[in-house]
């Protein structure tokens, strides 16, 4: 696995306090244009080498997608855009840069929700196509036009080399393998198996049961976790979230991790009679613990309850780290992005003026996890590095911090 | 799509009264082993051609998973035991006699929950293996054992030629993918294939969005939708649940439905603190519907409730037919079996005696659905096809059945 190093850079966390509140009217002429984006480049370890980049690429992605918000684009098409410059980035484990396999081969899962029309699409172990959110994107769009001829219902989830040819007729360039791999991503991949072979030489000779618990517990700990996902909620209210990686290094072939995973990659829902919130979620870390938790699906039902960050603390601890479907596991590796949104109302001057509040919150079990997040108003993202308290031990404790965003009578 | 006939031939249907009620103490020396099995042979509609088959390989897998319990086998084997009989026999559509799909391959799905451990194990758009549900089973098997080699954390979820690589590896021989195609997988496939071209012709010219709505809409009806899938609860009182699949008649390469998906294709957990009940589900029918439903996990989450029967229907009509995530649908095709057991207590003759409460339903918004059930203590299974009272419109309307065993002592 990808030894990372401690990271010196650090920002200032940020705290439960409001970061706008801005009551003024604007301008009728003027009418801005709404929305918020909240991004992650993983739960993982963010070395001090790469740190830098990890925060620049969230920036972008968050400009990418409040570009397409202020054009007038819907939540789904603004989170599809910011994931396109995560994917780009060869410093995130997603598109461009991702793990290799362990036949050295890149195999991108990517799915996408929109909470609209809670339609989904998903692509699992595609390789050759740069951007895999693009054909996920491309599966929940086709899902909506209903029938296929003969009445066949179109697919929401392919995978392997049925995606990556469903993806170039439906326009999507392939992109030649070796072009996605970066020297970093094959110099991992090179270390890894030299990594690999030496435990399975000194494990050799010893029981087998012994030797799959305890070989190297660390190794494939906290590091190279780093998926990418995004939350956008957009000026009519809608939610959107989607994520990306290239899964876990040296995984077998065709494995399929929570990113392609209905329920355990991505999830977002409009606020609708049941649901009092808008809800949208991104996961990053072992997939394996995502899927069998579900988390993506837990948190979003958790952000129904009125103390955002008591609940995604309470899911957190018991829906993932405490987990009953996690028991035999002694670490629990993951983080989340949660986005929450609401109408309001608040009486200002004898009148009551409608307004909306987007609570936003990441929480993570691994060492780190690199967030950005912009308003439509805002002229840049802000972005940081949140990592778990000295002293407490990855995958058995987890950091969890957040905002709230409130505006009143336009985005 | 494969065109279906009425059935003539048609069981007594059960109703919900108790089959067992065994309350004599069974002699010490000869105690006999306890379990139950329900499978099921897909919902869909079951010819009159083909329904003694359908019945017939019910039994026989029913008879597989008794006698795996018999020998004092744990539910999760009993259940894979159960799941390869369907799987081998032409008339299913799952293993041996799949769907073709749109390139005349056989691409199969399968999955096994463990009550017990939670564990998962899932298979995807897998070619050239007889019974995808063996490796399935051993990735779950796998994924008991705890780490791989340099920490690496197994994979829960292989697809494509990365799983046949992995199974053949794990011991699991593949087969020629020519001899899992049966003469009448291959007859639809051609004339599958004509009416698709035909539709295509026909509505060329047409507008695109119209086309696709309007075309063929009952062609994928309730036909071929014949997954297959069995729950079992074994003599501690485990449960366990599987399915598997050919996917959909004409489906694209690589597409993956329900049975492959955590969630939606199976469930079983065990009684816990929090729920009352050991339950197990398994589920057959559109994998895109039951995906974006996740039926399998919510009809599970359901039957914690006190009434069996009404938490089914009331799950089956809110979380599937009338489902928010299906909202877009005209017609909502699936179905599933269900078990539920707990310890239970009566009172005899001045003492508290301990018994086992097992009850089993089944429900379906398909025109028909094909099951078997069979105790350990049963000489042999009883099979039924239900079908939707006459007069409702599949995809709209549902039938639910089901029946009780109580054991005392002793299963």
């Amino acid at each position: 696995m990808e030894s990372v190093m401690n990271c010196a850079e650090e920002q200032q966390p940020s705290s439960m306090t409001n970061l706008w509140s801005n009551k003024q009217e604007p301008s009728r002429t003027q009418k801005a244009k709404g929305g918020f984006v909240l991004v992650h480049a993983g739960a993982g370890y963010h070395s001090e080498s790469k740190a830098k980049e990890y925060k620049h690429v969230c920036k972008r992605a968050c400009q990418r997608a409040v570009d397409q918000l202020k054009a007038g684009a819907l939540a789904v098409e603004a989170v599809a855009a910011a994931l396109v410059e995560l994917e780009d980035s060869p410093f995130t484990n997603a598109g461009m840069g991702s793990n290799l396999n362990l036949s050295g081969e890149i195999e991108c899962d990517a799915s996408i929700m929109d909470g609209k029309s809670l339609h989904f699409g998903a692509v699992g172990a595609i390789s050759g196509i740069k951007n895999p959110v693009l054909v996920a994107n491309c599966l929940l769009k086709e899902g909506q036009k209903g029938k296929l001829s003969a009445g066949r219902i179109p697919p929401c989830f392919l995978v392997g080399r049925g995606a990556r040819d469903w993806a170039v007729s439906h326009g999507i360039p392939s992109c030649p393998s070796e072009k996605m791999a970066t020297k970093f991503s094959l110099s991992a991949y090179k270390r890894n198996k030299r990594k690999m072979e030496l435990a399975e030489r000194m494990d050799a000779g010893h029981n087998q049961t012994k030797k799959r618990r305890q070989s190297n517990e660390n190794e494939n700990g906290s590091g190279c976790l780093d998926t990418v996902g995004a939350v956008v909620v957009d000026l009519e209210g809608n939610v959107a979230a989607a994520v990306s990686s290239g899964g876990l290094a040296m995984k077998h072939p065709g494995r399929i991790g929570q990113a392609a995973h209905y329920g355990c990659g991505c999830w977002a829902e409009n606020a609708c009679n049941i649901n009092s919130y808008s809800t949208a979620v991104s996961t990053s870390g072992c997939g394996e613990h995502l899927i069998r938790t579900m988390l993506a699906r837990e948190c979003s039902a958790a952000m129904q309850s009125e103390d955002a960050h008591q609940a995604l603390l309470e899911a957190m601890q018991n829906k993932f780290i405490s987990s009953p479907f996690l028991a035999s596991e002694d670490r629990v590796l993951g983080g989340v992005i949660v986005l929450r949104c609401c109408t309001c109302v608040e009486a200002q001057s004898s009148q009551n003026i409608q307004g909306i509040l987007v609570e936003f919150l990441w929480s993570h079990t691994t060492e780190s996890m690199c967030v950005g997040y912009m308003s439509v108003q805002d002229s840049k993202a802000k972005t940081h590095i949140s990592r778990l308290p000295s002293g407490t031990v990855p995958g058995q404790s987890l950091a969890i911090e957040g905002d709230v965003l409130r505006r009143f009578n336009s985005w």
